[in-house]
């Protein structure tokens, strides 16, 4: 693995390595559609809507969830194959050194 | 996925969210029985030994590499399953809310 991938890969590993944007990500997932509402994300992770949006940003930014704004709300899915990419990273003994 | 799951998880993902710590992990599994001694890790990431034994450290203590003190040197490799878990987390979509 060469530094650049290095740095690239561990920007998204720094995203999804927190309590809160672990339960995000995993909110989103398990939501109808695997789309999921900011509005429906801030009671189960017992936290004010713009922490919730702050950690939201982190991992749009990240390349891992996307946002759409329709109305009044956004609503975040995940972005398809990102986080395959990453498991691919952890799995591929050999692909580890792509 | 509740909270304790989410603090250890991240725990784990901060271990490797470091280009440095990804790319020794990346070295580690790629090196003859998956298997290196510290004194292998250095050159390839043009960093003392003092730097690559704090990162190791970091690693060993999130469970992700194992140590071995065998003569004068120390020998890191893979805790068989660790990397695989987190993995797991990431493309388990249903499974990230186990």
């Amino acid at each position: 693995m060469d530094a650049a991938r290095a740095v690239s890969l561990s920007r998204q590993f720094k995203a999804i390595a927190d309590p809160n944007r672990l339960r995000l990500v995993s909110l989103v997932s398990a939501s109808p559609g695997s789309e999921a509402c900011v509005c429906d994300l801030t009671e189960p992770l017992d936290l004010g809507q713009p922490t919730v949006s702050h950690h939201l940003k982190i991992l749009v930014d990240a390349g891992i969830l996307r946002r759409e704004k329709r109305g009044v709300w956004a609503y975040y899915s995940l972005v398809p194959g990102a986080l395959d990419a990453l498991a691919d990273v952890l799995t591929t003994r050999t692909g580890t050194g792509r």
